[in-house]
C-alpha cells in the first residue's frame, strides 16, 4: 500500500483533521524530549476514541504497516519515536483524554491513556481521594505511557510501580482487536493476568487505550526531614529502622550525596546548604498518612529525635511549613537540573537490593575513577526502592569533546558491577531503543526467549513498536538473531 | 514410551525412594481434599531440587507425558488432581522445602516452592520481619501453590493477593528449562514481565520452583473489634468511613449475616453470641501495624466511639485481649465451619465492585429465593475487597439429596447476576477443573483467545497440567473450540 493510499483509509476512519501529515505539524512527534532519537513517518493519526485506535491498528494490521504509540513523549529511552524509515505510524493517544469514571467508595477511576498525570491526580483529589502515580514530568506526561512502561517516581517506596496501582486494562491488540479488560476488582483469578503483560512491554503488544486504577484515602498530612549522615552504611542503617518504626507512613526514602548538594548550590540561585555544616550524604524523609487520629509532625520528630540520641544520624532538619519542605525537596530536584547546567553526563538508571546499596556505589565508582579520574559521580535517588540513578558527569576542568567520545564505555564496567550485585540495568526507565545492548547482553537467554515467543504469539508480524526492546525485526528474524548479545551498546 | 520406562527414566534423575507408585503411597496425591476430583498417575515423583524438577520435566517433554504439579493439594478447584486417563505424570514440590535466605535490610526472603506458608511465615517473623499472606489452610498449603493460584485470604485489603507480594520467581518451563528470576529487586523494567504471567496460572505455564517475597516491618500492634450493623448499605458507608479514617491501619475488613453467626451459635458449642442483642449483619474490622509511637488501641477506640456517636454503627465491642479477639475471629471462621456442619451447599467465591456489593447480594439472593424458597443464603467474606462468599445451604428441613440434584442449576443465575455487575466468577479460588464452564461462559473471547495463543506459544504440546483453566487438549484442538461457551456448567 502506497503511503497515500494508507493515509487515504486512515483518514476515512479518524476524519482528515485528525491526521498530521506535514513536517511542521509533525515535528514534536518525531524526536524525544532529550533529542537523542529522531524518526520519521508518512502520518501521524490522532484517533478520538478506542474504536478509532481499534479501526487504525486493524488497517496496518491488514496493510502490514508497523504502528508506533505515542504518549506525553516524555520517556528518556526512546520508546516513544519511529525509526528513520519513514515506515511507521505514529498513533498519537492524546485525544483520549477523559476521566471515564469515579468510583470513591470502590476506591477507583476509569481513565483513558491519554489524560494527563496531573489531570488524573487532580480528579482523584476532587473526590477526596488520591492517586499515589507522582513523578518529575506529571504535567506532560499521559497515564497511558506510564502503564505501558510501568513508570516508577517518588511514591513507590509506600505505594509501589504504576503497574501496582493498576486494577484493570483497555488494550488494542495487534490486529485491531480490542481487549476490555476494565475492571474495578480486588480479586480475580480467571486465567491468566493479561493486564500485567501489556504492562511494561512499552507498546511492543499492543496500545493501552484505558485503564481502571487503584485510590487510597486523600493524605491529610504530609511531613518531611532532611538528615545529615556520614556513610552510605548509615545510610542504610537508617532507612533500615525508619522503615521498621514509621512502617506504613514513610513514603520517601532518597539519597542526595554532597556533591549533589554542591552543584546545585553552584548553579541555582534559589538552593540553600540545607543545614550548618556539610555531609557527605543525605536522606531525604516523607512521611504521609489520610489519619487525623495524631499528629504525623509528632510521630516524625520523636523518631528524629531518638535517631539522633543513637547515634544513627547527625544533624538533621524536620520542615516547619510546606514551604520549607519545598526547599527540602529542590535540593533532590535540583540534583538533576544542576547536573544538565554542569556540563555533559552519562546517566543510568539502576537498581540493587538495598543492602547491597553502598557496595554497588563504592564499586561502580571505583570503576570510574580508575578509567576517567577528572569525571565526577552523582549516585543519587530513591535508596529506599534500591533505585539509584548514578551519573556520571564531566569533571570541572574536563574537555566536553573528550569526555563526550569516551564517555559510551564507562557505561560497561558500571553494569558489570550491576550484574554481580543481581541488580537490575534499567530499574524505571525501560528499555526502548536506548537500552536493548544491556538487555541483550545482561539479560538471560531463557527470558529473552521467553518474551520473543509472547511477542512472537501476540504480534506475529511484528508491527508494534518495532526495534523497540527488541531489535528491529530484520534482525530478530535472521538466523543469529540473541548470537550477537556481546555486542557493545553506545 | 510405556509406564516402566517413565518410571526408570525418572528414577535414574531423582532416586528409587522419591518415585512414589504403588497404590497406597500415591493415594493423597489423587484426591482433593474436598473429595471431589479423583485421578490416577503411574508415577508421582519428588524431586529435591529445582533441577531435578528440571530433568524431570525435560524427560517429559521429549516423551511427550503431561506433568501435574501437586503442592498442599489444599485447593477448591480441583487444580492439583490428575486426571482419570492415568497418563499424567504428578509431580510434587514437596521436598523443596528450604529458606534459602533471608535479607532483613532489604525486606525480602527466598523460599523453596514446596516450603508450608506457616513456615514461611514463622522464618519471617523470626528475622523480626513480617510475610502478610494468611489463610485458613496456611498450616499445610505450600507457597509455591499460593503463588501459582495467586492465593488471596485475609490481608489483601491491606497488602494485596499473593502476586503483590512476589519480587522474582524461578520456573522450571515446559520444556524443562529453568527460568532464573529470583531478584529481590523493587523496580526493574526489562522487558516483559514473567513472574505476573506464571503466578495465576495454575501450573499451565510451567512450575514454580522458588520465589523471592517481600516482607514487611514486624506487626507490634493489632487490634480487633465487631460491630452491629442494620443494613448493607450501612456496612459499605461504614467500611468507606473506617478506610478514609484508618487508612493503613486496616488490615481486615469481613462481613458476617446473622445467618452465619445463628448457624455458628447451632453447631459450635464455643461460639457466643457477640453482642447484646441481634443485628442483621456484623463487620469485623482488623487493624495493625508495627509502630510503637501510639496507641493502636486508643486511634480504634476513637473511631468506633465517633462511628457510634455519628449512627455509622449501631453496637459494637473492641477486643480487649488477644484471646477476646480470637473469639470474634471465631465467628468469622466457624461460618464456614458451621456451615460445614448444617448439611450440603453450594459455594460460591465472587467479587464485585465494592460500592455494588448490596446490589449483588440483594439480587442474587433474590434470585435463590425465587428458584429454591427453602435454601439458605449464606453471604459473607472479604467484604473489604469486594470478595463474597455467596454460598446457598439446603433449608434445615429440606431433603439432602432433593438439595444435591437441584443445587447446579442454582450457579448460573448467580453467576448472571455477577457478570451484570462488573464482578468475577472467581475471586480468589482459581479456575482449577470446577470453574472451566464460567471461563469459558463468562469470559470474553478476546480473553480467552490471548490467552490461548500464550499458552500455545509456552506450552506448545500441552503438557503443563493439562485440564485445568482450559479443557483437556483433544476439545481444545477441536475445530469446534470455544465455541461451546452455551454449555451449562455443573
Amino acid at each position: 500500500m502506497s503511503h497515500q493510499e494508507l493515509i487515504e483509509r486512515v483518514a476515512a476512519v479518524v476524519g482528515r483533521d485528525a491526521c498530521l501529515c506535514e513536517p511542521d505539524e509533525q515535528a514534536r512527534y518525531l524526536v524525544d524530549w532529550l533529542d537523542s532519537y529522531h524518526g520519521r513517518t508518512p502520518i501521524v493519526v490522532c484517533p478520538g476514541s478506542a474504536e478509532e485506535v481499534s479501526a487504525v491498528v486493524r488497517l496496518c494490521y491488514e496493510a502490514g504497516v508497523p504502528v508506533v504509540p505515542h504518549g506525553g513523549n516524555t520517556g528518556l529511552v526512546g520508546g516513544a519515536v519511529p525509526s528513520a524509515s519513514g515506515e511507521e505510524l505514529v498513533l498519537s493517544l492524546e485525544r483520549l483524554n477523559r476521566v471515564l469514571e469515579i468510583d470513591a467508595t470502590n476506591y477507583t477511576m476509569t481513565v483513558e491513556a491519554g489524560c494527563i498525570l496531573q489531570d488524573v491526580q487532580e480528579a482523584a483529589a476532587e473526590a477526596k481521594r488520591y492517586f499515589p502515580l507522582s513523578l518529575g514530568a506529571e504535567g506532560t506526561c499521559q497515564i497511558g505511557g506510564n502503564l505501558a512502561t510501568n513508570a516508577g517516581g517518588n511514591a513507590v517506596l509506600r505505594f509501589g510501580n504504576a503497574r501496582d496501582l493498576v486494577l484493570g486494562l483497555q488494550v488494542v491488540l495487534p490486529d485491531g482487536s480490542l481487549w476490555n479488560g476494565l475492571r474495578g476488582l480486588r480479586k480475580s483469578n480467571t486465567g491468566y493476568d493479561l493486564k500485567h503483560l501489556f504492562m511494561g512491554s512499552e507498546g511492543t503488544l499492543g496500545i493501552i487505550t484505558a485503564a481502571t486504577l487503584k485510590l487510597f484515602p486523600a493524605r491529610r498530612q504530609v511531613e518531611t526531614a532532611l538528615l545529615g549522615l556520614e556513610s552510605l552504611d548509615s545510610v542504610i542503617d537508617f532507612f533500615d529502622s525508619t522503615r521498621g518504626e514509621l512502617d506504613e507512613f514513610l513514603s520517601a526514602f532518597e539519597l542526595i550525596p554532597r556533591v549533589g548538594v554542591e552543584m546545585a548550590l553552584e548553579h541555582l540561585p534559589e538552593v540553600r546548604d540545607p543545614l550548618d555544616e556539610p555531609y557527605p550524604f543525605y536522606a531525604l524523609v516523607q512521611a504521609s498518612t489520610s489519619q487525623t487520629s495524631l499528629q504525623l509532625g509528632e510521630v516524625l520528630e520523636a523518631w528524629l529525635g531518638k535517631s539522633l540520641e543513637d547515634g544513627l544520624v547527625t544533624n538533621g532538619v524536620l520542615a516547619t511549613s510546606e514551604q520549607h519542605a519545598r526547599t527540602l525537596w529542590l535540593l533532590r530536584e535540583g540534583c538533576v537540573e544542576a547536573q544538565r547546567l554542569a556540563g555533559p553526563s552519562v546517566k543510568h538508571d539502576v537498581s540493587i537490593p538495598i543492602s547491597r546499596v553502598p557496595e554497588f556505589i563504592e564499586k561502580a565508582t571505583r570503576a570510574i575513577e580508575e578509567r576517567m579520574p577528572e569525571a565526577r559521580v552523582v549516585a543519587f535517588g530513591h535508596i529506599g526502592d534500591g533505585n539509584i540513578h548514578f551519573n556520571v558527569c564531566a569533571g570541572e576542568d574536563q574537555d566536553r569533546d573528550a569526555f563526550l567520545a569516551e564517555a559510551p564505555a564507562l557505561s560497561e564496567p558500571i553494569y558489570e558491577v550491576v550484574a554481580a550485585l543481581d541488580g537490575s540495568f534499567s530499574a524505571e526507565h525501560g528499555v526502548g531503543q536506548q537500552r536493548r545492548e544491556p538487555f541483550y547482553t545482561y539479560l538471560g537467554d531463557v527470558d529473552r526467549d521467553t518474551m520473543w515467543r509472547i511477542k512472537s504469539a501476540l504480534d506475529p508480524k511484528q508491527l508494534m513498536n518495532p526495534g523497540k526492546i527488541f531489535y528491529e525485526r530484520e534482525r530478530c528474524d535472521a538466523p543469529d538473531y540473541g548470537k550477537d548479545s556481546m555486542r557493545r551498546w553506545n
